[in-house]
């Protein structure tokens, strides 16, 4: 199975995200519409990604908490806008215990309604401010189509849920959040994403401001990789959270939400594959050396897992995730393809010869064939590693960045040449924000705009679809 | 709220045990029917708990993955015991995306089913075997009557899914999980667990025999804390997992779960709370060391301050879990009652005088009153702290093992003098495990057997209830 070749990305990148997703065994299908189960391989990278930024948030203050799956019915009806964005995508739970529930619950698709009850019970004062908490979960969103990972019907996430007392404070905490998430992927994922505000029409249902972090993928689409709210006081009226201000009197509170998901998982495919499979980045990898030992017969195998057990008790101490490829039934050449398409950042190849000239073949992942291979001794192996490591981990961001920078485009003032742009790469163009623009270049182009980046120059120009004063710049793309 | 006294455990023992839970901010009330919040405190909690657990499942080589909280009706359909016991408790969603379903999904209540669909299409030959897979998730089932961390609707738990080639494989391996169970909770929780085989009557629906670790709670009821079942062929049947082996032959395989839960939270508070609130073993405890700086003005604050700082960053740095509690609104009495009831196992008070003499208080919580306390030099502290923090988690072990033993009876041949122990203690005794005396011993006592405890010498006697020969002893106890 894992020795197939798999679509080349050029032919059909679609294709080739599935197969991949199957082959490398980061999933599974399943019996329940739109669901996938995430395997053993899929789910130590999303351990990789929960450790990085459970970590980030704890550092910052945070403290995880968790609330029902179940959320009453009528909790999501209190915010109008809330209850419209998520209705269509609802399961509903009608029996319970074997009797019809009085009042359905639904599956937390979010949980702003029923965490914002809750903070109304827990802040009194402005002592009790800011109140910040994240909560690990499963959601639900019953969606029309779907691709694993990316779009599935249930999902992991972490939402983090927080209040504080004043719009700035809100303000400051959303864009901590969206740095928290940029930075993680940025250094962690290797994916050079952008920080940006969406456009109105791409906000979160019941949110002043919605940001987000986009990533380019290897076919030149964008992917939001993960969201940060500012929710002004549209939940905390809602959910009736409020406090007693220093001077003894009753304020509303200001809250945000912030969301990232096994989305992420996808990213880091999309991101760094190749026709040869996956690329993990090494901070991420479940394995970052796999050992392949190379003999013949059981003479030549004696010395060479000799030599294997003392290496990979070596790269283990040194805090390497080292996996041994041991399998009896399988040739080196199967495993060699095995393991490159699975994404293994570096794999250590030892035969008969090297344990007689003390050395170990090390192949990077990311430089193919001669070129990436090199032997080297035995001798200081762990530093080498995790040297090779790093410089690799180096490596994918810089031919990201380069990529995605050899694929955004300036323009202005001319729409033609912005249809032609957005047809295969993004576009970055000033932008006036308005709905009409918006449906009317995604009718256009099926392009859509990605966020106002967060670091740009103030200044204006005229909208790129209507003509008119814009005083921001943005960036369109076709998007997941 | 906090400082607030609780009822006391002589006087009502179910009553401390719902105040502390809540007085101790371990959770909160939900609006949703037998759910609870977990908050920050009960999930750092959980979150050791997890830590100390999924160490030893990869330790002994299983891996972590994610099925769907949606399992599709049919599949509980397939094994005969498993749908007979678990229909009564399911909760069904049968409207989703707006739309009735045509076959409702239940929500998980365990993941036998799916998982054993899956394994069947994992497992095809003897090389694929042992399948060591493990699920950190969300259940939910119906109870009638619920209790905070006990039993909820909702709960998180770990359930692991094996599959094996040989019966005694299986056998093995659920065993080699129920001592992973009682070697947490004995080393960690400081619970002394007792690990035996449950009766038929308590069997898993669908399990050939069910194993679990049972706690005496400070009431001196039973808690059961962790199962671990070998299921047999059955689910392997059921959902046709079956492998070739090395004969080419085609063989069904043997398959195991076993889970642990939330409710390991609360068997920690009632294995080990008193009157004063809560008291947490070292090695869970979200804060070993909690530090209350005493200053009356200005003046000695900077100083104290100082003072707590470098002690602080020295303790952290010594990977101990230290809190500050620098609140300005409360005193130092307060704070102090506080910490006791929320269990922190050594307080640390600095004022001015302690400044001066380069000393500290250190109390420890589980040796009430001056003689827990003492005045220690600052100089080399946090080794001093660490190995008061290892006699607290020793002397918590001692002391569970002391109760438990003092309140475990052996009886024979005297039904009345069984009764009498069983009324507020456990008795251990000869019993033949038929339904018929298991039922009349509860109808008598409200006492059921817990266990045959793993650990008894060969030979026989006459079952307490009915006089017939018996082969094995039982512990029978209230349980919860």
């Amino acid at each position: 199975m894992a020795s197939q070749a798999v679509t080349a990305q050029s032919i059909d990148f679609s294709k080739w995200y599935n197969e991949i997703v199957y082959k490398a065994d980061l999933a599974d299908h399943s019996p329940v519409r739109g669901c996938i189960i995430i395997k053993p391989y899929g789910y130590e990278l999303w351990e990789a990604i929960k450790g990085g930024l459970d970590r980030r948030f704890k550092e910052t203050g945070h403290q995880n908490a968790y609330f029902p799956l179940f959320i009453p019915k009528s909790y999501l009806e209190r915010e109008a806008e809330h209850v419209e964005g998520f209705s269509p995508e609802l399961a509903v739970v009608t029996i319970a215990g074997g009797k019809e529930l009085e009042e359905p619950y639904v599956v937390r698709p979010t949980s702003e309604t029923i965490i914002g009850e809750a903070f109304s019970q827990w802040i009194q004062s402005y002592r009790d401010l800011p109140l910040l908490i994240n909560q690990w979960a499963n959601v639900v969103r019953w969606e029309m189509r779907t691709r694993p990972f990316l779009r599935t019907t249930e999902f992991l996430w972490q939402e983090g849920h927080t209040a504080h007392a004043t719009h700035d404070e809100a303000e400051a905490e959303t864009l901590q959040m969206l740095g928290i998430y940029a930075d993680f992927a940025i250094n962690e994922a290797a994916i050079p994403v952008i920080k940006g505000r969406k456009s109105e029409q791409e906000r979160f249902p019941g949110a002043l401001r919605t940001y987000s972090i986009e990533g380019m993928m290897r076919d030149k689409k964008a992917l939001q990789s993960g969201t940060s709210h500012n929710l002004g006081q549209n939940f905390a009226k809602a959910f009736d959270i409020t406090y007693v201000d220093e001077n003894n009197e009753i304020q509303v509170c200001w809250t945000t939400s912030w969301g990232l998901s096994t989305r992420m998982v996808g990213a880091v495919v999309m991101a760094h594959g190749d026709d040869q499979g996956l690329q993990l980045p090494p901070k991420l990898a479940p394995y970052q050396v796999v050992i392949v030992p190379i003999a013949r017969n059981d003479n030549e195998r004696g010395p060479v897992m000799e030599a294997v057990g003392r290496i990979r008790a070596e790269l283990k101490a040194a805090g390497i995730r080292v996996h041994l490829d041991n399998r009896p039934d399988k040739m080196p050449g199967f495993k060699f393809n095995d393991w490159e398409m699975r994404g293994v950042p570096v794999r250590l190849e030892i035969g008969p010869k090297d344990v007689q000239n003390n050395s170990v073949a090390l192949a990077r992942r990311d430089v193919p064939g001669k070129e990436g291979k090199q032997f080297v001794s035995q001798d200081g192996l762990a530093v080498r590693v995790n040297d090779l490591l790093a410089d690799i981990q180096a490596n994918m961001l810089r031919q990201a960045t380069e990529f995605r920078d050899a694929n955004i485009h300036w323009v202005e003032d001319d729409y033609g040449r912005f249809r032609e742009i957005v047809a295969d790469a993004w576009a970055y163009t000033w932008f006036c924000g308005d709905a009409e623009c918006e449906a009317k270049i995604k009718a256009d182009t099926q392009a859509v705009s990605r966020c106002f980046p967060l670091d740009q120059e103030p200044g204006e120009g005229r909208c790129i679809a209507c003509g008119n004063r814009a005083t921001e710049r943005a960036y369109f793309a076709k998007a997941y």
